[in-house]
């Protein structure tokens, strides 16, 4: 064979390869979807197993030698495979600085780790939790120090989630948000404007109904994909078989529908990706922060919009009837009314990034070691209090309530405000492109928007990096400008600031 | 290392290399499930990859050649470590004949040829199933080619489900069973004395709460497994994690009961096995035959006995108030009524293995190549009318009801009737040793016969050859005659024969 010859069979047969390593990954994320919704409780440690025997495999396959022999080999013959090679690169070098031992341990612990978890916080009870806490931490350091070569512990945490992203990058991000909003926050809370609460209570059938059609509207393929509920709700799978949860509480319908539409902006990413790309590096949503620029572009910029709600108004008294909300225009102001509150998925646009700077923060000091495990909810309640006025009653509403630390996540917290970051710029470059699209969305109409999306961000899936992708889809460098003058310009007209 | 250093340290080596392996073998199972109850409809390509990924995995594993190493080294301290070696030995021999290219086209094939049989059937469209089914059977006969050495296609396929029998000890159980359920048949359907038809209506909630009420009845644990609706009753999985699923007739609440039952068997037998073997080669079920025997005599010889109808009848009349069956003889009566039917998963315990002896001659004609699969339609017709007198009237109801051959299962079917003898002489041991049995289950106190059946039976798992298990259960060696004469018996009660 010629130089040539042998670099495009390389090339083909590392292709191949890469295959059936990511059908193989597509099975592990769908074991992790299955334990979040369907799985039995009792049948959590030998989940345990299962999840360090398919991540034994995974790990196999991506530290395999003959991956060594072909990446040397492979030549790229256009910018789709040199996107490929250059993410295959990365995996296999991330993997291989990782035992095989350490990694299986991981996955082991984190599936365990979980159900203790989810106990825990059932129950309040930090105690509970703590030690499995502590053995994720010492192993997540361990892997840390395996990747992190001569840097930090927590930017090698935060280049899994965000390539190209560190501490300090998104230090300054928060630097940078965080007076502006502390300051609208303070000027809403005081405003004598504040728009009305929501009554009632809202049937879990008609809840779920409703969830179902704005997934639709959104341009979610429910042929791809299916909507349950589970107790977080989240989004899983790429390709042809992306999944969403919901959750329900009957005294806040907004909690469900919005949670849908959030998750229907990641599986909508997932879904728009070039076909093409399917069971190959390429095949997914590019980073944690472009992911969530589009479950928050879908979910608060589109979501909740004056246009959109609008139109949502007229949808709940369809299936609610007169729900005790006056007009559309106060429908509006309710949905993003600003509420002193614990849980961040709960959180409005303004107050959301504030709980995230919160974790930052900790997650930070307990990686680099500043932080023990055990003054972690001292430390938190204690930030909270300074942040939000507010003595954490108990740790469901504090520390224990998010999933992320449980399952090994660190460094992943910051990649939400980065996701609103981005989703500022790409909204200011939307209403830009599309000046009359509110006539669209208070049609109900998400098309338009939908559609820039995709083709601007979504389709692309890997091939581009982070930073450069969003960058080309609004012909700037991000930055927090936009998020935060669309934010003080839409609060001040709720609150007539 | 001494020479019993050595041997201990393989064995240790071989086991747990082993317990991933079962670890993975049970995603792959659980991949199954999913498949057939939460599946969106399009993922179907993408989901035959995902098998033929797993089952590559599986392959390698189980062709390794370490494996061959440690089973040339390992020796077994004890009778258990010797029963491991054994099923060990036989997968290997068995993975190692079949090559890798050709089990990945197998996984792969028989995934998507199950969507595309369940189409057809939906459709009542054989063509559409045809080309499908001879890619199928083509393949299935190339694997079998591998294992059979000099024998024959069809017992290399029988020995995958039921080890050491043959199509030859088959061929004479049914040749024992025809002659004495033929006459039974016809003496039931001329009898003068025909019971009731159940009429009416009962609705799917009610239906399934029954249904769960049934199922941890006969002592099935939900705390590691789960009940949901599916196309077909099945159940999956092995461990803490063993699920069923039932369907629903409005029309026919014995149809979702009665599967439920069956289903409640299978599964009982999987969480009954010593957890010791779990994730390990006698962690599962030994063969098809004695998982059969254990849904059957849940379903039948125990669930429609007259005592325990007793009780369904009472525990029916609170759930549907008076449901139009007059008493409880005349309920026992129904549920067990001889009626003509084409469905072989709705049939009687009489005609039931008349179903099974049918598939029994088609699918050894159709491997011998002595049927082709364009000529099975006809002849499953022909042969349906000539023993149960009545024309198929539409594919839905003949050749395209069950799943079994579009995911290549040949040779599964007759030990549905193996299973149904086993039952037969595991009830006439079990009525030996627990001789008021009927007082327990008038009561819906099924745990004596479980209890029975989990000490004689389940525990065992994989630890003895399924006839020999058996034969120690019961205290002689299998024969029809139990069953025949149960059959007989209880039919002559209801027939007044």
């Amino acid at each position: 064979m010629s130089g040539q010859e042998t670099q495009g069979s390389a090339y083909a047969a590392l292709m191949d390869y890469q295959r059936e390593t990511e059908a193989l990954a597509q099975i592990a994320g769908r074991l992790g979807w299955d334990q979040e919704t369907t799985m039995p409780r009792g049948a959590a440690a030998q989940r345990a197993e299962e999840m360090a025997a398919i991540e034994g495999v995974l790990h196999a396959r991506r530290t395999d030698p003959r991956m060594a022999d072909w990446l040397a080999e492979a030549a790229a013959p256009d910018a789709v495979a040199a996107a490929q090679l250059r993410l295959i690169r990365r995996s296999y070098a991330r993997a291989s600085r990782v035992p095989a031992a350490l990694a299986q341990a991981l996955a082991r612990l984190t599936s365990s780790a979980q159900g203790i978890w989810a106990e825990a916080r059932a129950n309040d009870d930090v105690a509970a939790f703590l030690p499995t806490l502590a053995e994720v931490v010492a192993l997540k350091r361990e892997e840390a120090a395996c990747l992190a070569g001569d840097g930090s512990l927590y930017d090698a945490m935060i280049d899994d989630y965000e390539p190209g992203a560190t501490a300090a990058s998104l230090g300054a991000m928060f630097d940078a948000m965080r007076p502006r909003l502390v300051a609208l926050k303070a000027a809403a809370l005081d405003s004598p404007h504040q728009p009305a609460d929501q009554q009632g209570a809202f049937g879990q059938e008609a809840q779920m109904r409703l969830s179902r059609d704005l997934a639709a509207a959104f341009g979610y393929d429910f042929t791809r994909g299916r909507l349950d509920l589970a107790v977080h709700p989240f989004s899983s799978g790429s390709g042809s078989d992306v999944r969403i949860t919901t959750r329900v509480v009957e005294t806040d319908p907004f909690n469900c529908l919005y949670s849908t539409i959030h998750e229907t902006g990641h599986a909508c990413y997932e879904q728009g990706i070039d076909p093409d790309y399917a069971l190959t590096p390429l095949g997914q949503g590019v980073s944690m922060g472009v992911h969530e620029s589009q479950s928050r572009i879908y979910e608060n910029q589109i979501g909740r919009s004056r246009a959109f709600t609008g139109w949502l108004y007229e949808r709940m008294r369809g299936v609610f009837g007169d729900f005790g909300s006056a007009d559309a225009d106060g429908f509006y102001a309710t949905v993003n009314k600003l509420r002193p509150g614990f849980i961040r998925t709960e959180a409005d646009e303004v107050q959301y990034n504030l709980h995230v700077m919160l974790r930052f923060d900790l997650e930070r000091a307990l990686i680099a070691g500043d932080l023990a495990v055990g003054d972690l909810e001292a430390a938190w309640n204690d930030r909270f209090r300074a942040d939000f006025g507010l003595e954490v009653p108990r740790p469901s509403l504090g520390l224990l309530q998010d999933v992320h630390w449980s399952v090994g996540l660190f460094g992943y917290f910051p990649t939400y405000s980065l996701g609103n970051l981005y989703a500022g710029c790409l909204h200011a470059a939307l209403r830009a492109d599309i000046p009359d699209l509110d006539a669209d969305l208070a049609q109900g109409q998400t098309g338009a928007a939908t559609g820039w999306l995709r083709e601007k961000v979504q389709r692309h899936g890997g091939l581009m990096e982070p930073r450069a992708l969003i960058a080309q889809a609004c012909g700037a460098e991000p930055s927090a400008e936009p998020l935060l003058d669309y934010l003080e310009a839409k609060f001040a007209g709720i609150y007539r600031l």
